[in-house]
């Protein structure tokens, strides 16, 4: 069977109206709010599984909620391609972040049109990717790669309620979480569509982005401490103003990044004490966030950063602390099935262009189970987090187009 | 009569002493602070009534509750110099900042050793200057100026007590604030002693700073607003970054006020929003407060600042927004005065370093009503509204040497 260009417009269109569907299941009047296994996800599971079982598919739900359903191969035993993304969201969300994952993987098995594949295809909605309920994040994805560590069960939510009683609230059962993990001998991969949540492709033109891997980041914390003073009695050689050292700094990161391919580093949070407007600031507090690909290239960056910071403090008499608050190592997608997406690409049409991820996705997880990567969307606006999050039906079609041809060269491929 | 040096050593011990004993004086247990009328400020006046009378002053309180003793000239109608400063405190405060321009008036007094000067000398002991109670400051003064507001009667402290309810719980009668207005034909000058608050003096190894005029002050709000992003997802080039934007804002309003002599910029307040690690700040607010002894430097010196928060704007894509909160003209102090003083100074062997005071003070309101100048002694450290604030001994008997010879000479100038 082949899909005619009507054909992918439909479901593209289609794909994108789910969304909208979704988006309207919250636990807030007037805006998208739907956390893990929160009322509204019942009715989530009943939509797709709906949709799940009008292409064959066989449902089931594992015991953290990811809804899962298996479209099966040519033989019983086929191993399967996974994909998926998450149906949790963040406060006031969009309606197209982890949702638009689990309906254009529905709208790939569905332009199979019945056709079986030397591969099975299970798509996956995990249950928790945000970590807005519990604090801590890719519960879903946690499970399915058999890390779900017991402790998680014990976290609460912001009415006391453990993640272990929210489950059996849900109807499930915590202690059959363990076989909720995959075997990996029987997976032979995982692909997530995802919107970009930056905005990369946007001015760049391109519709979609092969994703190279998922950056590594450090968080720090970074204090300057000179000494507070009166704005009016202190002369200018005098001061030792903690905030015009932490200025000095933070324009120095901006160019220290700008000057490295690929890095990002960013102070988010400022607080300058005692924070008056007659008195010179005394201490500085900042955060900083940087993130790289490359593990080495952040650390030195870093480390770089940190030289700096310990020069302009030297140099203004100011004493510098500095704490790292955690490391996150880069997760890179996988080779082989990025060789596959990128002739998938070409063969439709579109630039190749590849890309890294800059926030954390379920692949990054899922990518200690077996092979995985991902295919970004074009994000109008590079609006994420955000209601009036967006997407282009034409960049939802290329991405379809993408994934069914990638289906078929992986399926050849395995043979 | 002459003084011998231990007279002078024991006269700066004593003016000392007596700020240490008007400093335990507190409404607060374990930290001095009194403010306006506050239950210590009876004993205060208790103390303060007893050594003036010791040197034959006559003592009376005025309707805002400033303390007044006369010293007799030669005739009932001789003018008068007045000296003083105030007696209340900042919170948790030093035992010096105004008490010490109160007891060094007395000393000077006491080294007359009784014998009567063509002038009268009027101590006050300002009741009001730091405006911690009800949010604005010199109420003392300012009656004695005649400027004292009726709408000032209607502020309200923290537990809702007006002012006019303050001055009849003291005693006191507000209808009679407008007698506390001083006749500028019966007064000479005002002479004010106060620490420096600040580390100029230190710095240079000078007891003393002769004060040539009170700086004029700019208060402005300054915002850069850009565009939130996810510190992940947004490439450095692809940014709208406010702090960054900011950052390179303050290093520049610390250049070009090292740049202008005498002219001190302070960023001391600033909010980066939304204000989380993993956060692009979209906006920044921040204070500026700009000071100099000449009006219309400082007014340039501000519109260069704005000019600068233009360009740092417009090169990156940010919006600037900014309001003045207000503005304060300059007040110098009197030629005439400073050139007995600078005479005085010389005289006693002192090196005479003209300064400007970068805080507002008593004299600045004083200048309204006669010539008025300050004569600052070196604060170690700079350390001033701190309970660490302190004064060598060996400055305070310079004071007094200068004051006193200050006084012989404004009297010979007279008559």
């Amino acid at each position: 069977m082949n899909l005619s260009d009507t054909d992918f417009s439909q479901l593209a269109q289609e794909a994108l109206e789910r969304c909208l569907a979704l988006g309207r299941l919250s636990e807030e009047a007037g805006r998208l709010t739907r956390t893990f296994l929160s009322p509204p996800m019942r009715e989530v599971h009943r939509l797709l599984t709906a949709w799940m079982q009008e292409l064959g598919m066989a449902v089931r739900v594992d015991a953290v909620g990811n809804l899962i359903g298996r479209y099966p191969g040519q033989t019983p035993d086929a191993p399967a391609l996974l994909m998926g993304s998450h149906v949790d969201t963040v406060r006031d969300a969009g309606r197209f972040d982890g949702l638009l994952g689990v309906t254009l993987a529905l709208a790939v098995v569905k332009a199979l049109g019945g056709r079986r594949l030397s591969l099975a295809i299970e798509v996956i909605a995990f249950s928790e990717e945000e970590g807005v309920r519990f604090g801590v994040p890719f519960l879903g994805s946690k499970a399915i790669v058999g890390r779900f560590e017991p402790a998680l069960l014990k976290l609460q939510d912001a009415e006391g309620q453990t993640v272990e009683a929210a489950i059996r609230a849900f109807g499930l059962e915590p202690a059959q979480i363990p076989q909720a993990a995959y075997d990996p001998a029987f997976v032979k991969g995982f692909l997530e569509f995802h919107i970009e949540q930056g905005p990369v492709l946007e001015a760049l033109g391109y519709p979609l982005g092969l994703v190279e891997g998922i950056v590594g980041q450090s968080r720090l914390e970074v204090a300057f401490r000179g000494q507070a003073g009166h704005a009016g009695t202190a002369p200018m050689h005098l001061r030792k103003d903690a905030l015009a050292g932490a200025a000095e700094w933070i324009t120095l990161v901006e160019r220290e990044a700008r000057e490295e391919p690929g890095l990002v580093a960013t102070v988010g949070m400022i607080t300058a004490l005692p924070g008056a407007a007659n008195v010179i600031p005394g201490e500085v507090q900042m955060s900083l966030d940087v993130r790289h690909l490359e593990d080495d290239t952040r650390s030195q960056a870093v480390a770089n950063l940190i030289t700096r910071a310990q020069q302009v403090a030297q140099r203004r008499g100011l004493e510098l602390g500095y704490q790292t608050l955690y490391e996150q190592p880069a997760v890179p997608c996988d080779p082989g099935l990025n060789r596959l997406l990128a002739q998938a690409l070409e063969a439709q049409g579109y630039p190749v262009h590849r890309m890294v991820s800059g926030a954390g996705h379920d692949a990054m997880v899922m990518a200690a189970l077996c092979p995985a990567t991902m295919l970004f969307l074009r994000s109008p606006g590079g609006l994420s987090h955000h209601p009036e999050e967006s997407v282009w039906p034409q960049d939802v079609e290329a991405a379809l187009r993408v994934g069914l041809d990638f289906l078929h060269r992986l399926a050849a491929h395995l043979g």
